[in-house]
């Protein structure tokens, strides 16, 4: 744990001294302010609180349900345990009797349990008999995508996040009898889209050609006629496909510039000028880059009909919080951006932001630094021939743009 | 149903020949602009949608359903009757063979149900033992809410709706230990949220005196606490309140005026500057609307953490539709909007799209005219009498502004 950032040793008294109120709140904003937290307080608040709801709870089900990325979680959950306010069970983090009167007279805190929807989860959609027998057929599908690549932001959804998203955009009519466009799909969502049978046309286009032959391959057993496009989304879509779809999927790399990029390939498939319907999938924002994202929304005449947070679970990408929400756009003359407004040299994540991460083999304990442009974790081999590692520490290489 | 537009004589042959599915589709498109809906041609499919999933369906469910407004859906089911593609059943719309036939072949509808969530209703949360009896609580009191004054946009929200409010409220963490405010109360939606005992502290501003009388009572009744003030939102805030609160509620008139004018109060209350969480109610809109009350949203720095449609129910105010949308809307720095940057004289509804209104007396049948300026509805008394009326007609005084 220790080797997770700077914040042993530094705990003195007077911030340990919650006597008062006021003490106990500037203790989270201190604590917020050493984790780096853009949310601030109202992060740590969250990560109380749902600790206190879901107690025991792990660490990535606290990111899970906080939408803060996991190393954030792991840092606040090992100050809060320093400070006797958490202790450690086996199956997750605990009050002890102290923190939970701390929160309970400070904070608050009555609920024992959230209010969240058990039946759907607090999607607001149901699997009916047609798309869990779906979802049963795309689970086979689902472990033969291919391994990850994470220099383009791959990241794998759930085969049940594919089944809830197309089942959601059946729901909302925007599958049956519409021309459908997926921009990039390396979570499979072209599989049990077409799967339903209600589109009349499912178009993928990726640049990934494993990922594409794979889409073929499924197509063709299954019989679900899907047109696969090799496509580099920095260049436009070839003309032949400008407005003739109806309904477009894409969950674009989680930066300003991959997003702007995506969604104008998105609008060149539903037609500038024309009305449509986009799905999005983005991940949870501090505030200003959330307004940032939705300004670039509104600015191509889209406007957030529906917007559902946590929809969208992901396998192993803990630094997102393995969750991103899911938005209904509905547009009408719609605008793209031009070339010279995106900046392609700032498209994915490790560009946005230079990470190096520290994994150590957990078969040898090595550890190796990955940067994820040069060296990415999927190619990593240990010298002792291990391929399983655990992320032990990260550090920005320079300010995010 | 006469009264309802002009639609009838003027179906001709070449408008029912559907013998081509491009026919059929240009026939929904001129159907979309004879009733003048802004959604246009989607807004027929949805309407076709959502009987072919749920019929037979009332004109107000389908209203409901497709979040359009009541005399649209009245006017569009008319001519599908009168197009013989749906009949009249003594619960509702249902398709004709002919009907059904058609929509299956052309607009490719195969979806029996909707995949909505049953137990929660799409809203994604549920009430638990204690919510389900602050509702049974509640219920009684709304029973003693004043008549709507429909001058200044009022109408009432189920008692349902009221609880489910402060049931999404605590659940997304924005209620215990917070310092909370309503911007107009209509709802009594402080009742449910004061019962739970979970705010620090409840303030009520309304400029209807009736209202806060009524709230002042039961919260003596109840020990709720809830400071109420008498404040015309035309004028700022009182500056004891500024920067107070960490959570504001608000259903405002639904025009760009109201909106910019009710969120700016709320602006107050939280602080300039400052970090907040609004949740607003907003009546569904077309696409162009949509867009402005969300860079109307973005401008004041609130970001859209989440959307959810048709989460409001309101007692027979069909005009919406009988739904809004819920947004949770989480801001930092916010500011609000100068005075001279909101138009007063256009904060109502009746203001920006003035209305008349035909008002037939069930009783004895006859038919009185409502501006809702100088005759409003809930005034209304027939010669005869009667005080139950059905509206039979509306027609537009000038255009929008």
């Amino acid at each position: 744990m220790k080797i997770i950032g700077q914040m042993g040793g530094k705990l003195n008294k007077r911030m340990l001294d919650f006597s008062s109120r006021e003490r106990f709140k500037n203790f989270l904003k201190r604590l917020a302010e050493r984790v780096k937290v853009a949310e601030g307080v109202d992060a740590i608040e969250s990560i109380l609180r749902c600790i206190y709801r879901n107690q025991p709870v792990s660490t990535k089900r606290i990111s899970q349900y906080t939408k803060l990325p996991l190393p954030v979680v792991s840092k606040v959950r090992s100050i809060l345990e320093r400070s006797r306010i958490l202790k450690r069970d086996e199956k997750g983090a605990v009050y002890t009797e102290y923190g939970k009167n701390l929160v309970e007279n400070n904070l608050k805190f009555k609920m024992k349990m959230d209010l969240k929807c058990p039946t759907c989860k607090g999607r607001g959609i149901i699997l009916d008999e047609n798309f869990k027998n779906i979802l049963r057929r795309h689970r086979e599908y689902a472990k033969l995508r291919p391994k990850v690549n994470t220099r383009i932001d791959q990241s794998h959804a759930t085969p049940e996040t594919a089944v809830y998203r197309a089942a959601i955009m059946a729901d909302r009519g925007d599958l049956e009898g519409k021309k459908v466009l997926f921009i990039g799909d390396d979570d499979l969502t072209s599989i049990p889209s077409a799967m339903t049978g209600f589109p009349e046309e499912v178009v993928v286009m990726d640049i990934d050609e494993r990922l594409l032959n794979l889409i073929d391959e499924i197509s063709k057993r299954e019989g679900l006629n899907i047109e696969t496009v090799k496509q580099d989304f920095r260049e436009e879509l070839d003309r032949k496909y400008w407005g003739r779809f109806d309904t477009v999927f894409t969950d674009p790399p989680y930066t300003l510039n991959g997003l702007k990029l995506f969604l104008s390939r998105g609008v060149e498939g539903l037609g500038e000028g024309d009305r449509g319907v986009l799905y999005l999938a983005f991940s949870h924002k501090p505030i200003e880059e959330y307004l940032e994202v939705q300004r670039i929304v509104n600015s191509m005449n889209f406007a957030i009909y529906e917007l559902i947070p946590g929809f969208n679970i992901y396998e192993g990408s803990e630094i997102i919080g393995n969750t991103t929400f899911l938005a209904r756009l509905v547009g009408k003359n719609l605008k793209k951006f031009k070339k010279e407004e995106i900046d392609l040299s700032k498209l994915y994540t490790g560009e946005v932001r230079p990470t190096l991460r520290y994994y150590r083999c957990l078969k040898c304990g090595r550890v190796y630094k990955v940067d994820g442009r040069n060296v990415v974790i999927e190619d990593l081999i240990c010298e002792c021939g291990g391929r399983k590692f655990k992320m032990v520490k990260r550090e920005k290489v320079k300010n995010r743009n």
